[in-house]
């Protein structure tokens, strides 16, 4: 099941994509893609309805962030190998994890804003977790059971703001913008190893990452499981997996994004973000 | 104004302190202590309402988090330069930003949990600001009248999770009850110099901590502009301000948290708070 939200930034409607890709109108049905709605026992009740018996959203709408309420932000940093060569970085003994801001969360194909001081704005594909129940203290064995489903995440980073601003990294990572997701949470039933999911991005048609899931240091049951050891997870909780190699700062000479360019990212199985860039207002 | 939240966690309802320091019940006129709310205009409407003709709440509820839907959590380290000191830091050239979980809020009274594994759980009694309307791109001199009210807050932390579990501070600062914000949100127009107000920290009864904010290092206002260069703030935002000099970290040996402590902390005019210290189940 492909889930999703749609409408202005603020006031999305609650969605899900039908055999034939179009859009069906979930809000009917449910409130939000968020909280409880995502527990297995509300999605199971969501795939026991027929599709077409949903209004058909006829018009093309901006597709918002797949889950709303979004409670933390969590990531995973230097969480692929050879993203942590590139980095200059070793790899590290134990999930590397800093948050970004949830005011950063934006749609999939929304304009991405480059900070007025910025830089060295980069780009992040990744492999997005969506929690689905409260999770605390969870073995590696019952993590994914604590799963919704999954999504693209493109982890923006202001490479300057990150490590040069004094200390912890929350800076470059929190901007307005910083964090589309999207444009559907794949229940996990539809994804049959979270492990073996090829992901790319590119800027201006030129790919820049063509990674694997395969090539993850701390795989998604390690990473939840880790994680509930430190801190409760709660429904809607969107964690973002690391990426691949090939983002801008390991560029030779560096590659930063500026107003006028134009990303495109996927994971396979997920769907593709589309987005243009700008300079903040 | 002193409003508040009581009541049962996760149901709590919305209340103003009278002059007798009695809670009157404003579930009435307002949904919750949070978001639009804490706009200039609605607490201004709050203001002219009589106390007495709320509802008075007879019995002695649990008071919880003054200000609901918090979206982020912010804190400042090292914002004090004896602090800094004790930590064997060097005082910072920009405010140094972190976040906490906002799972980690919890009243200002709730028992305080150690995590399974933690060895080192520590104090740090901090001013909280609550931010009342959207923040941007502000300058210092217009920072504080984007300030709702301010708040006492303990910036519990894990020490061994914030150092030593590779890098990022987060393990150490998000565990479940490591925020306890409250009792009160004071609004701004009773604080009239959020850089004169004392505060300390005591455990089992000894004073660890007795400072005041005069002596941060970066004021409030620089540190709402700062942030606002970074990511933009929403009202019902919570920034954490640092913590004067104190901690069991800086004891000579080291004096770390266990089940069955009590703490009580304060700041000038904001109230007290006061937990014990159980152990994670």
């Amino acid at each position: 099941m492909k889930l999703l939200r749609f409408g202005p930034l603020g006031s999305e409607k609650p969605g899900l994509l039908d055999a034939d890709g179009k859009i069906r109108d979930l809000s009917g049905v449910v409130g939000d893609i968020a909280d409880e709605v995502l527990s297995d026992s509300q999605l199971q009740a969501l795939r026991q309805i027929d599709p077409a018996s949903l209004p058909l959203v006829e018009d093309s709408p901006r597709i918002g962030a797949c889950v709303g309420q979004v409670g933390k932000f969590v990531c995973i940093g230097l969480n692929y190998a050879d993203h942590a060569a590139e980095a200059g970085m070793d790899l590290p003994q134990e999930p590397v994890v800093f948050f970004k801001a949830t005011s950063a969360i934006c749609g999939p194909d929304d304009e991405i804003e480059i900070p007025r001081t910025s830089v060295k704005s980069d780009w992040e594909v990744e492999l997005g977790v969506v929690i689905g129940k409260h999770t605390k203290y969870v073995s590696v064995e019952d993590a994914l059971s604590h799963v919704a489903g999954y999504c693209v995440v493109n982890d923006l980073s202001e490479r300057d703001f990150q490590i040069h601003r004094s200390g912890q990294w929350v800076k470059g990572k929190s901007c307005d913008t910083f964090g589309p997701i999207g444009p559907w949470l794949v229940t996990r039933d539809e994804v049959p190893n979270p492990q073996d999911m090829a992901m790319y991005l590119e800027v201006n048609g030129h790919r820049y990452q063509d990674g694997s899931t395969r090539t993850m240091h701390f795989d998604v049951a390690t990473v939840i499981s880790h994680l509930s050891q430190f801190m409760s997870l709660q429904p809607g909780d969107v964690i973002s997996t690391g990426t691949p190699p090939g983002v801008g700062m390991g560029q030779r000479p560096e590659v930063y994004l500026k107003p006028g360019d134009y990303m495109e990212l996927g994971v396979e199985g997920l769907g593709v973000q589309k987005q243009k860039v700008v300079a903040s207002d």
